[in-house]
């Protein structure tokens, strides 16, 4: 089950929600991510503290490792990680080619040894779904061929190609289940193969509208490229969801570009790393002149890091690689994540996004050309992209 | 400052309180141990919300690292690491000859090369009280020599008389503070050099006594005998303090033997390993038996690890090396610490306390053999211990 509405827009932002069984999601939203049943660190209880309304979890680890037969004691995810809000799982598509030793592809799916054990797994849209019903994840995905890049234009066509069958695939295995499920638009860097593939999607007709594929080693030109040209063509009346991307600025653009919901694992990675994302830019608080610093990593912050601990003391905890340094700093990034998602659905009510763009050095000249502008304001701009 | 109230007595055990500038210490109590300012996985509020009331910090560790000047920006160990009840600072000492490779000793101190950086340092009996001033803790120890085990008389009463030493200069050196600070007996398995330190320490007098320099590879009999023969001893109306000390059997033992405070890093430390202490005994969650086990760690805990996770998940968590399941052991099990001591609080207060021995196979066997039993029960007797 799962409802969208668009309450607000300014430009191609949009401001909706989400009606799913286990709760309403406010969009555009930022999942955590969960991988093998609990994002790294943190508790369920965190992630509500710091304002989370859904997680994603990964099929492939858990399929891996406890195993679906463990999975399916506690009936479902929710239960064996203690998350009682909504869960999207991916479909493991993208972790058989970036993790696992590859045995044989073909159309059935993908035959791979388990980088945990060696045994040989196989894995195609059909295994997938089942992980994924049995997992009970909201929103599930469907099984995709994950382009690598760069790819020729042949070669980007045949996995597209694949992806599109095993998509329908995917949505008869779905059959009978209450919950969502979700395309992927495949086609590496070509707008035609990515339009190609929307269409096919299109006309299986899924619950949401996902742009998969990116962030693979392109440059930042080329996925914004395409995030701008694919997004606006995505349906209206649907969830859009770019995956595995980014940075703030990654977020605001997708925003901007009418996307609705991201995940990626930067803010926990970089936690864990020591980079903290603040008001004023990142702190790397392994460096020396934040050892007698008793500022909180951000000043303008209200996270439960910010509020109790100074940077000379997260700084001490890197140093004698106190597991806490991690933990805090995953709490600080990530509620720096859903808080800038938080002032960006905030900002689209007011009609004030386009501040928010400036903030983060999204100017409207990555825009469609198209765009009009009204004065110096891009609030009151009627899009026309040249892809609808 | 620090006021000390026995409120109830039942044999040797006594429920009291600690009266200290930052709170009232209800005792006999458990202290959590923060090495590093920080109780390795957890923040402050993970301690208080399962009944921390105080907890350890480590003069030789935070001396090393952030170092003194960082300390001292923050006012004081409380700030530098958000914890805003009491706190008791070991001396040093321990460490000292554990954890470091020595360079001299003698009277004055010891020097020792940091196991971090491999510099020289220096510590005697006037820097880790100045270092223990700088941390600001509550409770500060006497800075003493620890004797390893075993020891010949000889050798052992030469170590005493520096420890000795070293508690007078300490309390000279300590002189001016307003917080409180604690004599150690030390004398390693020999009662007479136990109770020659223990006078030498009263002559000096302090605001509450320590039984150091157990727990140092000694048969239990053996330190349950020196644990019964000396704290009787102690003055009653001061606090008593068994150093690192122990198993929850152990911290049965002590109570029955007089002891007010406890601490050690088993709790904790076997957490991270993987052993989770319950009502049932001791759970190995990595054991294969609990692959599919849906129960909470210990099915009579409403710690907040068993009450939203299953065994099933706790050993998924340590089988995928993820940091949250140190965290929610740690919780676990310092709850089960604290718990203890709770109930411990609680059937002294109603004089039931005989029945927490029995469930932890703290027998009248161990008892001081002059103890006479009326009936069988254990409660209404009079202890005449031959060493008072």
């Amino acid at each position: 089950m799962l409802h969208f509405s668009e309450l607000h827009r300014q430009g191609e932002a949009r401001r909706g929600q989400i009606l799913l069984k286990r709760g309403v999601i406010q969009t555009p939203i930022f999942m955590p991510v969960g991988t093998f049943g609990a994002v790294k660190t943190l508790e369920p209880r965190d992630l509500s503290s710091i304002g989370a309304q859904i997680i994603l979890g990964n099929t492939f680890h858990l399929f891996l490792r406890p195993g679906l037969d463990i999975i399916e004691l506690h009936q479902g995810l929710h239960r064996f990680m203690g998350w009682r809000g909504p869960i999207l799982t991916d479909s493991g598509g993208y972790q058989v080619f970036s993790l696992a030793k590859l045995r044989r592809m073909d159309e059935s799916g993908v035959l791979f040894r388990s980088p945990f054990d060696g045994s040989e797994v196989f894995l195609g849209p059909e295994e997938s779904i089942h992980i994924q019903k049995t997992l009970n994840s909201d929103i599930a995905m469907v099984f995709d061929d994950c382009t690598p890049y760069p790819a020729a234009w042949e070669q980007a066509k045949v996995s597209m190609e694949r992806s599109a069958g095993w998509a329908e695939r995917s949505k008869k295995a779905f059959e009978g289940s209450e919950n969502a499920l979700f395309g992927i638009v495949q086609g590496s860097m070509y707008p035609m193969l990515r339009e190609r593939s929307l269409k096919s999607l299109i006309d299986i007709g899924f619950d949401g509208y996902a742009i998969g594929g990116l962030s693979v080693g392109e440059p930042k030109d080329q996925m914004n490229d395409i995030v701008k040209r694919i997004t606006p063509q995505l349906p209206r009346n649907q969830p859009r969801y770019l995956m595995g991307v980014g940075t703030p600025q990654d977020l605001v653009y997708g925003v901007a570009c009418g996307i609705d919901m991201f995940d990626c694992v930067l803010p926990t990675r970089n936690a864990r790393n020591g980079w903290l994302y603040t008001s004023t830019g990142v702190v790397k608080i392994r460096n020396r002149k934040y050892r007698d610093d008793l500022r909180p990593a951000d000043e303008n912050c209200s996270c439960p890091c910010c509020s109790n601990f100074t940077r000379a003391y997260l700084r001490h905890l890197y140093k004698v690689n106190e597991p806490l340094c991690a933990r805090l700093s995953s709490i600080h990034n990530l509620h720096y994540y859903l808080n800038l998602m938080e002032r960006i659905r905030n900002s689209i009510e007011r009609r004030s996004f386009d501040r928010i763009m400036q903030e983060f050095d999204v100017s409207p000249t990555y825009w469609p050309s198209e765009i009009e502008f009204e004065g110096d304001s891009w609030n009151t701009v009627t899009i026309r992209s040249n892809n609808q």
